[in-house]
């Protein structure tokens, strides 16, 4: 195993901080590097925070995996985080957020759990007006039904279709999210129930994007679902969840520059290449570390 | 970790064999299941051999990730098929058997081991009349160079085009093998090389397909280089290097029908219901046992 470095670590000398308290990181966890769209929003919306972001990229994708293995993988992720002090923690991965939350707040104690499935859902019920709600999610997340769960607790009215659009990962993964293969993907997973044209009482209202993935597809999703389908991602709200929930809770970091370590179980080059896109700035090759889990 | 059956081990009583002997079964290895294609000719050729199949289905694919990780992944199978008391290896994953070959060797001591690759480069060798030759494989296959390396000793005349096609194997682990969606991304990755049609001196004559997945995507790939192209893989070439290791080494089994032990790291009904298509043969989810790497 090759050591993180002392950056973040909290066991460190220098101007670090204890777990739990103001200045300690927030940890945010995904199976590779889709997560990175989620990071974005908390580097938006917590601009003073410290940022550990673990992708387990040896191991991804999550979404085609067991519901066991995804929450044995998911705890290994979290006690890494766990292991650097971090004062929360992001589950910034859908799959993992669906079927692993309990088991890992259950690892993590009193430290808050953040995943994106709640937000997503309170996302896609703001935004909906008719009720009609697809999810576009991967494999085990839509067999697990916590998005579907999710919506109707909020909205018992609402009709959700669920759709596993599993193509669209390694689409993302490969760059390539724009263009006539994306189109036909994307129309081959979402043609059936939107054919017709929006305006149908038959055709949902929006779409929600279930896996981080799938914002980079949004262009192409867009040109299938037509102009007046909402399209919402859970990034934002997931964000916004976070800092009410650091906030609740006193830990807040209010001044300071954001800083963000790091950490991949595999391929730190690909990750720093194709997570830059995701992330919307430059991830240098050297600024990620390498950890097996 | 749940304990693999006794069905095939050596330890247990019944009719079974120490390893390296003639009734002792010959272990198929891949990230997941590319590799019942090399299964199916396996079985086609040695038609009295007891095969155990390890398929690696938590952690696939391989093709994206590091040299280190797919070297440690491809011993903890090599390890758990030694375990079994199998006679001989068969690699069947383009990737393991381009970079964990030497490792996996050094492991397994005496058994003979047999990779995916030297097979292939036979095979694109005997087919190919101009020397142009295309791979098809992984990200990893082609950045270790070793199909060009294999085809170079064979050939040191021949051109060699290795075009990583990576989007393919989500491709036909999702059962969309064919229609238009697998044609438009053949054409993404193999336009270029054979715009202006078959006969052209700069045009390929043959086609490997470096990847055990790929084979299901034939006639996609065949609707885009055209009809006079040579499309070949490397399952049939390994059995026969199979069936001759095993009659060189004097443990060929020589009579009784062929068995198979199905096994996986995660996911066995998905194993059983996709892998059923690229074995040509129905596997039951309850065939599956599922082992802990």
């Amino acid at each position: 195993m090759i050591r993180l470095s002392a950056a973040l670590d909290p066991t460190s000398p220098g101007p670090t901080a204890a777990p739990g308290s103001t200045s300690a990181p927030v940890g945010v966890f995904d199976s590779g590097i889709g997560g990175l769209t989620v990071l974005r929003a908390l580097l938006a919306e917590l601009p003073h925070e410290r940022f550990a972001y673990l992708g387990d990229t040896a191991r991804l994708p999550y979404g085609t995996k067991s519901g066991e293995t995804v929450v044995r993988y998911s705890l290994h992720a979290a006690e890494a985080l766990l292991d650097l002090g971090v004062k929360c923690l992001v589950v910034a991965c859908n799959t993992a957020s669906s079927v692993g939350l309990q088991a890992i707040r259950e690892l993590i104690g009193p430290l808050p759990v953040i995943g994106v499935i709640e937000p997503g859902a309170e996302a896609a019920c703001r935004a909906s007006r008719s009720g009609h709600i697809a999810v576009m999610a991967t494999e085990r997340t839509v067999s697990g039904g916590a998005y579907q769960q999710a919506i109707l607790r909020r909205r018992p009215d609402a009709r959700v279709d669920a759709l596993a659009t599993q193509l669209l990962v390694a689409l993302a993964e490969e760059g390539l999210s724009e263009g006539p293969i994306a189109e036909s993907i994307a129309r081959h997973y979402l043609g059936a129930l939107f054919e017709g044209g929006a305006g149908s009482a038959s055709i949902p209202d929006t779409v929600v994007l279930g896996c981080t993935h799938f914002p980079a597809l949004a262009p192409a999703i867009r040109a299938v679902v037509g102009p007046r389908v909402r399209i919402v991602d859970s990034a934002e709200t997931t964000a916004c969840a976070v800092r009410d929930e650091l906030s609740a809770m006193g830990i807040a970091r209010a001044s300071g520059a954001s800083e963000v370590q790091y950490i991949a179980t595999d391929g730190t080059e690909r990750f720093a290449r194709i997570g830059s896109r995701f992330l919307g700035r430059a991830i240098l090759p050297d600024q990620v570390e390498l950890i097996d889990l």
